[in-house]
C-alpha cells in the first residue's frame, strides 16, 4: 500500500486528539460513559441525544437495565490493591453485578477472565444479558496470585434507566440517504471502537462544511447490537425507503491495510463504490465475505431489514491479535491510520455526490486538437489524459454511471471529474437526467 | 479424501457379498445372464421384470436377437484346452455367433482380441450389432501360441427372443420423481458395472425402509444403451413430466476419489445437490464435463429427452486402467468403496427429501442467549453452531433453498438439519410453501 | 503457435508481391499517393473510387486541404544531400507545409523528429491538423550534424482538393453485411499498414471467386480516422442497419502470434467467431481489451455508431518496436505472415457463411453402426469422429448455433462441416430456419 503519509497524518491529527480525550471513559451499552462521550462529541457536531427506557422491546430484544460503575478493585490479604479499575477499566467484567466480599483464591479464579495465549494482556469481556460478577486480569497476574483471601469490590449499579444514543440528519437535495453507523459501547479500547467514533465525528464535520449536498446523510452513534435494533425499530420504514448505501464505521484507527466487508448480497451500490475507491487507494486491500461480519450490519442486513450496508476498515475485528484486549490502546492506533480512513470515507462521499450518468453528444471521436486537448504531433505515445478523455466518451452511453466507466477504463474516478467539466464546457457530453 | 472407513466398510459389506455372488454370471444385453441376475435381486427388492421382444423399435434402434452362451473353448493340436470360458467368461467375444471348427493359427489370430499395452489382461469385448465370432485372450497368451491347428468351439445361440429389464417405482407424497438407472449387461467385470447394480440394490433397500417419502423414486436395471432406449420409448412422457433429478449409477465400487459427471447443461438441480454433497464428503472429488459421458445419460440427455441426469462415481469408466479388462475383478472393488458410494447417494437422497425454503420470522438477529443458544460471555471466539444459526437466519429469505444457504454459508447441509428443527421450535423461522 | 508454414507461404505470395509494389508510394490521408495505390488495386478488384472535397464536415471533423509532395531534401553547407525523401520517404513530416530556406543547425533541430531510444531508425511522423514543416531522421544522423547552415527544401503543396477512398460492395443473398475496413494513409511502412491493404485485397479476391454468398460484404480502403468518419457520415444508416460483424484490417504482415482486439462490448458476434477461429489456429494468440484500440474501430464503435467491430492482427500497433519507424519495412513482413492472416480471415468468412442452427431429428443417440459410421467392436477407445458426431447431435437443440456447439464440444468448427453434411444426408438433423 502506497499511502500519502503526510496527507493522512494531517487528516488524522484532530481525530487522534479527540480519541485520546475519550479513551479513559468507561463506556458500556448504557450508562453515563456513553452520555459523557456523546456530550463531548456534541461540542463538535450537532448530535441529537435520545434516551430509550429499560424494558423497551426492539424486535426480539429488550433494552436491559442501565449499568453504571464507580470503582472496582481487588485487595490481597495484605491489603494491597492488586487490581484497580482506575488504572485500567478493562479489569471489570462489563455489566458486572455489584460485589463486595472477601473470598478465597479459588472463588476469585472462578470469576476471573484472562487470556492464556496472550498472558500479558487483560481481556475486554462483558456479560450484558446474564447477571454475574467478574474481574479481568492478565494470565501472568492470575498465575502469580498466592493462596489466601481476597477482598473484591465492584461498585456498580444496575437499575431501571435508559439506553443512550446520538443521531444527526444532514439534509441534502434528495430524500435519499447515505447512512453511517458507529458504536459507542466499548470502554478503553482504541481501534475497536473509539476509532470509529472519532472518524465518524470527522465525517460529520466534513459534511457540515459543504455548501450543498446531493444526498441526505444520516449518522448515528449507538451501542452495538441493542442500539442498532432500537434504532431500527424506531426508524425502519424511513431507513428502508431512503438509505441507498451505508456503512458500519469500526476499526479504522491503525495503519494496516484497508479491508472491506461486503454487504449481504455483495453486489449493492455501496459495494461498487467502496470497492472502486479501495482498489484505487490500496491495491492490496483485503475483501471479507459477509460471513465474516461481526458488527451492526448483522442487524441492518437481517432478513426483513435488508439495508445495503458495508464496512470499510483497517485491521478488522477478530483479525488482529490486540482485538478486545488491553493492547488495543493508544499505541495501537495513530494519526496516519485515522487520517487514511477519513480520506477513504471522504472519497466515497465524493463518489456518491458526483456519480452521474453522461452521454456523448457526438458520433465518432471528438476533434481534440481543435480544442487544444491533443498533442500536435502523431508520435508513438499519446498522453494519458487524452486516452482517458477518449475512453470516457466511448463509454458515456447514457447508461453507464461514472463508476462503471472508471472501472471499465481502469481509472480512479477522481481523474474523471476534471475531464467531465471540460467535456461539458465544450458541449461534447450531456448529463443524463 | 478423509473417509470414515469403518462406517463405509459396514455400509458396503452386504453390497460386496451380493457382488461376489453375481460376479460369475455371463450377462450380456439380452439372455439368461440378465434374467438370473434380476432374479437374484428380486429376493431383496420388489423388482418388476419386463421382457421386450426382438425387433422392437426404440427410436433409431432395434432390439436385437437374444444371445445365450453355454460354453466356449479353444483346443490346441495336442487337444489341450488353452482357452476356457468356464475359467473366465471374458474369453468370448460377447454376442459372438456360434462357431465350431478346426482352424489355423492365422485364422484364430484374425478373430482374437487382446491388449498389446496390457499384455497380461484379457479384454472385455462385444459386437452387438455386427455378426461375427471372436475369442479374447491376453497378449502374452496370444504371443505364446505355436503354429498349428486349433479347434474353436463357441456354443452360443442367437434367436428371436427378448431383452430383459427390471423396474421399481416407490411412491412418495409427490408425483415428482428421483430417477436411478444402472446397467446389467456386463459379465464378470466388477466396478463396471456390478458395483452399480449392487449399490442401486442398496439404495432401493434404503428407500424401502423409510416410513414416508417426499418424492417418488424410479429405479431401473437395464442393459446399457438399447435398454435405456427401450425404457425411454415406453416411458418418456412420464419421465419428462416427473423426473426432477436422476443418476446413472456406475463404477461405484473401488475406493478411489469420487467423481461427478455433470448433466448436459451442468446447472440442473441434480448438479447443485450432487456437487454440494461431494464437496462436503470429498474435497478432492473430480468433476467431468458432459463431454466425458459414456453411459446411459447419453440417451437420457439426448435432445428431445433432455432428462436432468448426472453420475456420481468413484473411478470413472475409461479413466482407470483396469476398465473393460479381466483386472476389473473382485480385487479391484471393496467394501469401503461400495459403502462410501452408498453413503453419498444416501446423503443426496436426504437432500432431496429435506431441501426446502425457509424464511426468518423476525427482523434483526434472534436473541439466542434468552433461549440458551448462546455462550454467556462475550469472548473473542464464538462457537461454530451460533455462527451457523445466525448465518442461516440471515439467508433464510423465503427464496434461497437449503442447499443455496449451505453453499453460501459454507456448511454441509446436514449441519443445518438440527438447526432448522430448533429454529422452527422457537418459531424463529417458517417453512415457505 | 503451430503454423502450417508452407500453406501460409503460398497463401501470402501474391500479397507480398503486391506489397512490394505499393511500398515506395508516399501515401498520406489525401493526395496522389492514395490515388495511385487505389488505382493499382483496381487492376485486381472492382473498387469504386470516391473523392470528398476539402471542407466536407464529418461529424466533429473537417476534411483538410489536400497534400501532395514531389521532393524533400536537406543540403549541408558543402552542398551534400544529407537527407533525401527519394531514398526514404519517411524523411519528411507528413502534411509538412512547403519550405525552401537556408537555416542554422539549431533551426533545423527545432523542426526535426528523431527517436532517441532507437537511434538508428527514422520515425514516421505526421501533423495533419497543425500547419508546420518538419524533417525526420535517425538520432544518430542528427547527432552527427555539424554546426553550420543547411538548406532545407520541402516541395509540398497544400490546397483545396479532395480526400480519396475506395469501396466495394459484394452482394450476397442477405442484405446483412460483413464489413472490412483498412487504411491507405501510411507511406512506406509495411506492417502498418500496407499489410492490411494487401490482405484486404486478397479477401476481396477470395469473396469474388465464390459462386454464391450468404451475406453481403462491404470493403473499404480509407485514410485512417478522417476517412472512417467521412465514410460513416455518408453511410451510417446503412451500416447500422446491415453490418452484423466487421473488422479493421491492420498489422497483418509479420509472422508473430495472432492477436485480437475485441469489440467495445467484447461479447458481439464478431468476438465469438473471431475468438473461436483464433484459438483453434493459434492457442497462444493474444487478447487485447478495447481500451487498447488505436485504429478506425475508435470511430465505428463510438457512442451513436456502435458498430460491432473487432480486429484480428499479428503484432499489434504500439506493441512492436518497429512500429511507425523505418524498420517497419519489407524485411519486417513476409509471405508466411500475410498468408496466415489471409487464412484466418478466410476461416472467419467460412464461419459467417456456414454458421447456422441445427436440430436433431431423433430422440436418443443415432445408431451409427447401421450407417457405417461406427467402429464395429466395442473397444476401450472410440474414434474421434464418432465422438464429435454424437456430441454435435447432443447439442443440436435448435438454439445453439454451430460456433456455440463447436465451443461446447471443444472442436474446430471446420471439423463439423463434413459431419453436418453426413447427418443431413441421413436425415438425422435438420437446419433450423
Amino acid at each position: 500500500m502506497k499511502q500519502d503519509l503526510d496527507h493522512y497524518y494531517k487528516k488524522g491529527e484532530n481525530a487522534y486528539i479527540l480519541l485520546e480525550e475519550l479513551f479513559p471513559i468507561a463506556r458500556s451499552i448504557s450508562g453515563n460513559g456513553v452520555r459523557e462521550t456523546l456530550g463531548r462529541l456534541k461540542k463538535n457536531i450537532p448530535i441529537d441525544i435520545h434516551e430509550v427506557r429499560t424494558g423497551y422491546q426492539a424486535y426480539d430484544w429488550t433494552v436491559p437495565e442501565e449499568w453504571n460503575i464507580k470503582d472496582a478493585y481487588v485487595l490481597n490479604s495484605d491489603g494491597e490493591k492488586i487490581i484497580d479499575f482506575k488504572v485500567n477499566n478493562l479489569h471489570v467484567l462489563y455489566y458486572s453485578t455489584p460485589f463486595n466480599k472477601i473470598i478465597t483464591l479459588d472463588e476469585l479464579k472462578a470469576h476471573t477472565y484472562s487470556l492464556p495465549e496472550q498472558p500479558e494482556l487483560i481481556p475486554f469481556v462483558a456479560s450484558y444479558y446474564k447477571r454475574q460478577w467478574g474481574i479481568c486480569m492478565s494470565q501472568n497476574q492470575l498465575d502469580s496470585l498466592k493462596e489466601g483471601n481476597y477482598k473484591v469490590v465492584i461498585d456498580s449499579t444496575l437499575h431501571s434507566g435508559s439506553l443512550t444514543y446520538g443521531e444527526i440528519l444532514i439534509k441534502g437535495d434528495s430524500e435519499e440517504e447515505i447512512f453511517f453507523s458507529t458504536y459507542t459501547c466499548h470502554p478503553s479500547t482504541a481501534n475497536d471502537n473509539l476509532s470509529g467514533v472519532v472518524v465518524t465525528n470527522d465525517i460529520v464535520e466534513y459534511l457540515l462544511k459543504k455548501e450543498s449536498l446531493r444526498y441526505s446523510y444520516r449518522i448515528i452513534f449507538i451501542p452495538e447490537t441493542i442500539g442498532a435494533l432500537v434504532y431500527m425499530s424506531k426508524n425502519l420504514e424511513t431507513l428502508r425507503n431512503n438509505v441507498i448505501a451505508g456503512y458500519t464505521v469500526t476499526c479504522v484507527g491503525d495503519s494496516g491495510n484497508f479491508s472491506y466487508l461486503e454487504s449481504k448480497d455483495g453486489d449493492k451500490y455501496v459495494d461498487k463504490v467502496s470497492r472502486h475507491i479501495l482498489k484505487c487507494v490500496d491495491a492490496d486491500y483485503k475483501e471479507y465475505s459477509f460471513l465474516k461480519r461481526g458488527s451492526d450490519e448483522r442487524q441492518y442486513s437481517s432478513h426483513g431489514a435488508d439495508l445495503p450496508i458495508g464496512s470499510i476498515m483497517r485491521s478488522k475485528y477478530h483479525e488482529y491479535s490486540e482485538y478486545h484486549t488491553s493492547a488495543d490502546n493508544l499505541n495501537y492506533v495513530n494519526e496516519v491510520g485515522l487520517g487514511g480512513s477519513i480520506n477513504v470515507y471522504q472519497l466515497c462521499i465524493e463518489v456518491y455526490e458526483n456519480n452521474k450518468v453522461y452521454e456523448s453528444n457526438i458520433i465518432g471521436e471528438a476533434q481534440l486538437s481543435s480544442r487544444n486537448l491533443y498533442p500536435d504531433t502523431f508520435q508513438q505515445k499519446q498522453s494519458l489524459d487524452v486516452n482517458k478523455i477518449v475512453d470516457f466518451m466511448a463509454y458515456a452511453n447514457g447508461i453507464n454511471d461514472l463508476v462503471d466507466i472508471a472501472n471499465k477504463i481502469e481509472s480512479p474516478v477522481w481523474d474523471l471529474y476534471p475531464i467531465i467539466q471540460t467535456l461539458l464546457k465544450f458541449d461534447l457530453i450531456k448529463e443524463k437526467v
